[in-house]
C-alpha cells in the first residue's frame, strides 16, 4: 500500500473516526484505526462495541486532488499515535507506505516515522445494513433533535433502556423522547418520508452514540443525512461518512401518560432573566443534592425564587414574569433540570404549566411548538 | 459594615486573592476571604501556609467612584461561595451589609444573598515586614525572570530546597537559578539598586509562590514592583497589591560549578524548526520515561534526531542547523527538557554547547545574554 494525502484532510477524518476508538478494549485491534486505500480514495474506520465510524476521503474534490493512490491496500494503525503523528507532521502532504510485514512508513518533509501496523484482515467487518426502514433528514434538524433531548437521558445503568433516546415514527412524524424518570424532554420533527399507520415503529438509540454523531455532523450541518434502521442497528449516512450505532433492546416505558394535559397555573417568563435567577439561586442550594430551589408566585406578576442551606445562608431572587394566570403556586424543583430545560427550549420566552405542587410541570414556548420539557417537583413544602 | 462596590472590580480582586485560598485547610477561617472596609476603600485578603495576598480597591480611581463606604468594618466570607455569587450577580453595583452577628447581606438588582460570615478578628494577621533588604523591579522583568526559570524547579519534595528558585544578589545584579538536578535554568537581571559586596545575600523562594505572583502581575505588567526581603519572608508590593511568600530554609546547592566553561561542539539552530522536530520525535519516545531522543550531528550541517520504542516503532528527523563547529557529537536527552529550555529562551536562534556525550550541555542565544539553560544527557549509547 502506498499513497500521498493532504495532511489537513487526513487529520480531520482521524478526529472523526477516533471518536469510536476506545483507549482500553478487550479486542486489541480496536485500539487502531483501519485505513483502506482504494482507487476511489482513502477510507478510515474506528469501532467500539457501541458505534462504528467510517470517514472517506475521495481522490478529488472540487477539482482539488486530495489523495494520490500509488498502490491500494489496507492497514490498521494504533489510533492515538497515528493521530498525534499526523497532527504534528511538518509538511502539508503526507506519504504513507506499508510493506508485506505491516511495517508502515509515514513520511512528511524531513520527518520519517516507521511504526508497526496490524493486519487489516483481522479488523472486524462493519455490520451489513439490510434496511427495513429508511428516511432522510437535514443534518441541522438531526442535530437540534438530539441536542433538545439527549441531556435528559439517564446517566445510571440501573435501567439501561433509559440511557437511550426513544424515537417513534408515525405518519410523517418522528417523536424523540428522553427521560431519566425525574424529567423528560420531547421533540417532534416532520419528515419527508411518510410512515403509514401499519408501518409505525419505534427504536431506542444510546444517548452517547447520538452525542458523538452530532459532534461530527456539526462541521457539516448543511448536508442531508440518510438513516437506515434494522432490528438492532441504525446507520447514519452523510457525505463521506458512515456512522453505525447499536440500538438498545427492551421496551421503552410509556411516557405519554406522564405528560399532564390540563393545568392550574400558567406562568410566562423571559427565558434569559429567569434562567439567570435560577442559576444564582442554585449557588446556595445544598451541595451534592439536586440543587433544589423554591419557586413561589407573588402579586403583580412577580416570581420569588429562594434557596437555603443551613451552613451557608440563603438567597432570595425576585423576577418579573410576563404573565401569571390561574392559581397561586409554591413548588420546589431541581435548578439543574430547570436550567437544562430552558437552554434546550432556546427561545426568548417560555411558558410553565403547573398542575399542583406535587405534580410534574411542563415547559413549552409559543415560539416552537415541537418541543416540550417536563420536570418532576421535589417535595420540600 | 456597609458599602457599595463596582462588581467588575470586586470580582477581579477576588480572583487575585483567591489564589492564596486553599480549598482544604486545617485552619477553618482560611477557607474565607477577609474583607476590610475603611475610609480609604475596600481590601480583600486571602492566605495559606505559603502565601498571603492582599488586594486593595480604592474609593476612587481616575475620577471614577469604585466604592462607597457607608459604615467601615470587617468580615470573613467563605471564598468559593463569595466568588461565585459575585460573578453571577445581575447588576454592576453590589451592596454588602454586615450586622453584629456577622450575618452578611449581598444585594444586587433583584437578587439578595444572606450568608453567614466569620469574625474578622479571628483571621490571622499578615506578617510584619521589617525589611533588611529592599529594591524595585519592573513587573514585566519580574515576570520574565520567573517564566524563564520556574519550570526547572523540582516537582518532588525529596529535596525541598530544589522546589524553590535561588535568587542571588550581588553588586547591581540578581541571578535567578532553578534546578531539579537533571536540568538547570539561569537568568540574570540588572537592578537599579546596588548591593555592595559586604551586603550580598541570597534567598530561596518557593516556585509555586512565584508562579501565582506572575499570574496576578500579568494583567498589570507595566507597573513597578517594590520587593522587601526579611529572614523568612518576601513581600512584593505593586499598585493596590501586597503579595507575601515564605522563603525556603536551608542552603541551596552550589550550581556555578555545574556549568561547563569550555565546549567541544557548538551547534547553532533555528529554534522553532528544531523545537518542532524534537517535539515530533518525542511522540515515539518511550511512554512514562523521560521522552528520550537521540541527537547526532551529520555532514553538511545536518542534525539527525531519532527516537525508538520497540512496541510502537521509530522516528527519524533531519533538521538543517545554521552551523556546526568542533567535534562530531552523538548524545541522548529528554525531549521535554529540551522543549522547556528552548521555549524559555524565546529567541529565533539558539546555540547548543556540548562538551561530550556524558557531560551536561548548555543552551544560550546571542539574542539575549542574560539567559542560560543546562541539560544533563541521558546515557543510552
Amino acid at each position: 500500500m502506498k499513497f500521498l494525502i493532504q495532511k489537513e484532510r487526513l487529520s480531520k477524518s482521524i478526529q472523526d473516526v477516533i471518536k469510536a476508538v476506545a483507549s482500553r478494549t478487550t479486542i486489541p485491534i480496536l485500539i487502531g484505526i483501519k485505513i483502506d486505500a482504494t482507487d476511489e480514495g482513502v477510507a478510515l474506520t474506528g469501532s467500539n462495541s457501541d458505534i462504528s465510524i467510517k470517514s472517506f476521503i475521495p481522490k478529488e474534490e472540487n477539482d482539488t486532488e486530495l489523495v494520490d493512490i500509488i498502490e491500494p491496500g489496507s492497514i490498521v494503525l494504533q489510533a492515538r499515535f497515528f493521530s498525534e503523528i499526523v497532527r504534528k507532521l511538518p509538511d502539508s502532504i503526507i506519504e504513507i507506505t506499508v510493506d508485506d510485514q505491516f511495517k508502515t512508513v509515514i513520511h512528511s518533509g524531513n520527518a520519517e516515522f516507521v511504526i508497526h501496523g496490524l493486519d487489516a484482515e483481522e479488523y472486524p467487518r462493519l455490520p451489513i445494513i439490510d434496511s427495513e426502514h429508511s428516511f432522510t433528514m437535514p443534518a441541522d434538524l438531526l442535530i437540534t433533535l438530539v441536542k433538545q433531548t439527549v441531556f435528559a437521558v439517564s446517566q445510571s445503568e440501573t435501567r439501561p433502556i433509559l440511557t437511550g433516546i426513544h424515537w417513534v415514527f408515525e405518519n410523517n412524524e418522528l417523536i424523540a423522547v428522553a427521560t431519566d424518570s425525574h424529567r423528560l424532554a420531547l421533540k417532534k420533527a416532520t419528515l419527508q418520508t411518510e410512515f403509514a399507520n401499519n408501518q409505525a415503529y419505534n427504536i431506542v438509540i444510546p444517548g452517547k452514540s447520538l452525542s458523538e454523531l452530532i459532534k461530527i455532523l456539526e462541521d457539516n450541518n448543511q448536508t442531508l443525512v440518510e438513516i437506515f434502521v434494522t432490528t438492532n442497528q441504525i446507520l447514519f449516512k452523510a457525505k463521506n461518512l458512515l456512522f453505525y450505532s447499536r440500538l438498545l433492546e427492551g421496551k421503552y416505558p410509556n411516557t405519554a401518560k406522564l405528560i399532564p394535559t390540563d393545568n392550574k397555573t400558567k406562568v410566562k417568563i423571559n427565558t434569559k432573566e429567569f434562567l439567570q435567577a435560577v442559576d444564582r439561586a442554585s449557588l446556595l442550594a445544598r451541595e451534592g443534592k439536586n440543587n433544589v430551589v423554591k419557586f413561589t408566585t407573588m402579586e403583580q406578576n412577580m416570581i420569588e425564587i429562594t434557596s437555603y442551606t443551613p451552613e451557608i445562608g440563603k438567597v432570595v431572587e425576585k423576577v418579573k414574569s410576563l404573565s401569571i394566570e390561574g392559581e397561586k403556586i409554591k413548588i420546589s424543583f431541581s435548578a439543574k433540570y430547570m436550567i437544562d430545560a430552558l437552554r434546550a427550549i432556546d427561545g426568548s420566552e417560555a411558558t410553565i404549566y403547573f398542575t399542583g405542587t406535587m405534580r410534574p410541570f411542563v415547559i413549552k414556548t409559543d415560539q416552537d411548538e415541537t418541543i416540550l420539557q417536563l420536570i418532576l417537583p421535589v417535595r420540600t413544602f
